[in-house]
């Protein structure tokens, strides 16, 4: 997560929101992403996400089976569908986020019948620093 | 959704899901893309994620205001996520999805207080001929 985090505080440098993720297997870091929509132009351009379409293709597969997600906030509903698709064994996220997140607010994307992968999910590791770098960010915009 | 369509004919081409899907603004197509996950090995490569990226590059800007997006299925939740994010204006697809569909199935995404916006959805267009698309296609592998 120390690295997830040090990626989240690489977007705030670039003016995005400071969010950073990690894709790990078996003990070892396979990738890294830190959200970036406005400078690449994308909207799709989340950690989570930058950090798995890394990681499948470090790996030549778009399924990241075995693979752990380390993200230092509660995935939205785009990051959580993502996760599914990409197979990833375990989600850890820093802080939770009861506007944008999907995991356990909104639209809980792992708990419906039709969701055909759930990733364990552990929360609140790293949440501190997480969210003192969100407040950080937003007060310094104000 | 004729685009759209051939979008998903050439996914099936390419031994890929058939679905496709085409930007549109001001009744002029910004972008297209189709489902590619296995060839490019990414699982975020969903048609409507493939012409939303393409669509933000082209108009260089992570939000794509006033858009249309046509697509062959409904989206799952991974791209209802992304249609919120990209402010996508106006949401048409031909066939629903029991199984993966995310808007008037499972998590429902644009039905929650916390989804920041809420595009138009029209439903059904072309819904005849993107089954038949998805039939032959998992008829053919099986």
């Amino acid at each position: 997560m120390a690295l997830a985090l040090a990626q989240a505080r690489e977007a705030a440098d670039s003016g995005e929101v400071p969010i950073g993720a990690v894709v790990v297997k078996d003990g070892r870091i396979v990738s890294v992403g830190r959200n970036g929509p406005r400078e690449r132009h994308d909207p799709t351009s989340h950690a989570e996400i930058e950090a798995i379409r890394s990681a499948a293709r470090a790996l030549g597969n778009e399924r990241l089976d075995g693979c752990e997600l380390w993200v230092t906030l509660e995935p939205c509903a785009m990051c959580a569908g993502a996760i599914v698709h990409a197979r990833i064994a375990r989600l850890y996220y820093a802080a939770s986020d009861a506007k944008g997140g999907a995991v356990e607010h909104g639209a809980r994307v792992f708990e419906h019948d039709q969701c055909l992968h759930k990733p364990e999910v552990y929360a609140g590791i790293g949440e501190k620093e997480s969210a003192e770098l969100l407040r950080r960010f937003f007060r310094e915009r104000r």
